[in-house]
């Protein structure tokens, strides 16, 4: 399969490059030369797909062990066929139990017991409900029969089809509706053909249930990995990503470009990008969270909805930042002199947010009270105030082109929005850690800057 | 099933709420009002059940059509039972046609066609390389067997789905390895007790082929739903919400409220927020598409790449609009006497881009040549030149503040960046339509604006 893909891949890019160059030197009048030339990039094309595969793996080393323990939960359940034992009471239905064990074990513990679940109560309930249908059909007759199970498997699909469309369902019960179309119609049609359907439901729900335990107990017991965790550090990290942006924005718009050297050629402060996107992963997160039992830190009701509401207002301050950055590199840059006027201000501005933004991020990653958080804002905020003394004060002369000022004037203006959403992040940060009573530590040197020492950080 | 889901989301919401008024009532003492109160309750959370689904047909009749046509699929599929002809022939293998109508009948064609080619195709060559394993474990005798067939299982196990990981994989193929994990176990593991391997996979291969052909044909000859038809008119309706808004802006910041009016009273020009998250949304829809055959004005390899472009770019502007909506109502707005200095130029920035937005979207919807959206970008590009003359003519007196400039000059400068991607989007747009080769109209009158008529757009 894999060697296909890559065959598939790779054909799909190549396919007009290479048949150009067949054309070109002509496959009969030279002979192998083309098709070496084929190999040699094929050979190329694999040797680049494994060191992709292998980044893959050193990126997140969790993934290789997922792997593996994918392998192992199949190789164990697979002792149903080859265990004579187990395989005279189960017989072929101890296909069902490889089935369960292939689409249910997911990579998080939450998505596993979620799918879990949704497949062991869907087949409990269509189960029950197809043997009630099948009875019913039995009372029509030889020919009436098939024409009641019919009409029952479409009106069930069409309907649970049409369910799986509501989102509040889709989010945590889709994969339960398809189950049920599923074991409803397996089992209902199955009655027509073997009366032994009690007997059906009963040994199809014991191997989904022993396929689906297997998933979760190795998804718990071995190295597990929790989407709650996961979550909560996603949010840290992205409120981090935002973080560094704007500690290093004030230097990267105010420090001149060199003769000759383009900002473009800077290194880059491109982090916060992925933020932009990061929706639909922190809700596929959260959904997953939800049906996680109490792990470390996090309780079974854990405020997931918190972590959410988080990571909408730090997407909100991502956009601004967006537009921050589109001003970094604009080719129309205020002149040096009205800058430099500014400079110290918005750097502080900056600075402190980017501060502020990182405090809260360890806060959470750490879940102890955020100390230094308020500070920074409150220095972020009087830098705010400064502006506005600046700009009242007229330090500009009267021939101050407003032009010029325009850009300026904008990324300050931008500044503020950051420094306000900084706050509501701040404050929700706050409620989640009342929420979930994060210890209070009093700060001795702080772990990420040993450089300032914590004590001096109100007058940072 | 549904009954369940809803008394399950139910009893999620109200249980807090329900055994507080348990308490407080005191079942005992009471007898049966706090029951009654608790059935009222559910009866009205079902009839709001109930409204929430007809509203979603209502607001997509597809979707109650797509569920009608998954009842039909799965109830002519399983004819294989009731017909004993094919029942003959094909004995409880049937099952599968049924499995695989229920796992790859999706929304849209593209959606459907990708699964049925990942799954028909994984079931050939996992049928084909289980059948190989089942002869190389034959060789190792009776013990042997199962432990060189374990070995096979758990290295493709991991394997594949180590590859699952790798993101151009999991966008086109993930269903196919998973499948292939599914069928490559299913058959090597049965062939240690079922010694008609070929057999076996020549059955499942061909019901997969029924029940996926079932599906395609269905979801293509009966009321298609196409993946690339719905991003065509995605990226276009993105697009005209970004307009809308453009369009509105103008008059919307710059219209002071009235007395005891607050701006928030007035109608909200939100519709451009969910373009901010539809990224998700236009990459699946854009793989999905990538399955289809030609159909209506889209070829087989369309330019779906192009699409995503234009994607891009309108959430980079839309990035801009979400800053700019956050001037819209903010606390602090400019004086009146200097929003009205610019009030004239930024009006009409905005009105031209958004104007020219529009134009764009319905190009893309129409396939006809854009003609009025280059003059409408003319004109927003010669307002900022017109702002830009504003400023540098020092309208302002002296004894401006600078302080109530900040908002407006920002307001402007947002503006301008609107101005610069929507020259970017109209570029990528001009490209599309040199791909597609967009019919060209001479216009008469605009279909858009019959007020105005199209001659006299260009100096509208």
């Amino acid at each position: 399969m894999q060697a296909f893909l890559i065959t598939f891949c790779i054909s799909d890019m190549d396919l007009e490059c290479a048949s150009q160059e067949t054309v070109k030197q002509g496959l009969l009048a030279r002979g192998w030369p083309p098709i070496k030339g084929f190999s040699k990039h094929v050979k190329t094309k694999v040797l680049e797909f494994f060191s992709h595969l292998i980044k893959l793996g050193q990126d997140d080393p969790r993934r290789v062990v997922h792997s593996l323990k994918a392998g192992l939960a199949l190789t164990l359940v697979s002792l149903f066929y080859y265990y004579q034992p187990l395989y005279k009471s189960f017989g072929v239905s101890a296909m069902w139990a490889v089935i369960t064990v292939v689409v249910v074990f997911e990579f998080s513990v939450g998505a596993t017991l979620g799918k879990g679940v949704n497949r062991g109560l869907a087949t409990l309930l269509a189960g029950g409900l197809a043997v009630g249908a099948h009875q019913l059909a039995n009372l029509s007759g030889q020919i009436g029969e098939p024409i009641v199970l019919g009409i029952f498997v479409f009106l069930q699909a069409a309907v649970s089809t049409f369910v799986r469309f509501c989102p509040q369902i889709k989010a945590r019960y889709d994969y339960g509706l398809l189950i049920f179309i599923l074991t409803f119609s397996l089992i209902s049609i199955s009655g027509f053909r073997d009366d032994e359907v009690l007997e059906l439901v009963h040994k199809r729900l014991l191997t989904v249930l022993i396929g689906g335990s297997t998933c979760v107990i190795i998804s718990v017991l071995l190295f597990p990995v929790w989407a709650g965790q996961d979550l909560h550090n996603l949010i840290a990290s992205n409120m981090e990503k935002l973080g560094i942006f704007l500690e290093g924005f004030g230097d990267e718009y105010f420090k001149m470009p060199e003769d000759g050297e383009s900002k473009e050629d800077r290194p880059l402060l491109q982090g916060y990008k992925s933020v932009l996107d990061s929706k639909t992963n922190e809700d596929a997160l959260a959904n997953f969270a939800r049906w996680e039992p109490r792990h470390g830190r996090f309780q079974f009701r854990h405020p997931w909805k918190q972590y959410l509401k988080i990571g909408a207002l730090t997407r909100k301050c991502a956009y601004r930042i967006e537009s921050l950055n589109g001003h970094l590199y604009a080719d129309i840059q205020a002149k040096r002199e009205i800058r430099s006027k500014i400079q110290e201000t918005c750097t502080t501005m900056s600075m402190e947010s980017g501060k502020a933004l990182k405090e809260l991020s360890m806060a959470i990653k750490t879940m102890v009270k955020p100390f230094a958080a308020d500070i920074h804002i409150e220095n972020s905020k009087s830098s705010v105030k400064n502006l506005d003394t600046l700009l009242k004060s007229g330090l500009w002369d009267d021939e101050t082109d407003l032009l010029e000022v325009v850009p300026v004037a904008t990324v300050a203006s931008l500044l503020i929005d950051v420094v306000t959403c900084t706050a509501e992040i701040a404050e929700s940060v706050n409620e989640l850690a009342t929420m979930l009573k994060f210890e209070v530590v009093e700060p001795t040197v702080s772990p990420e800057k040993p450089e300032t020492g914590q004590p001096k950080i109100g007058i940072s």
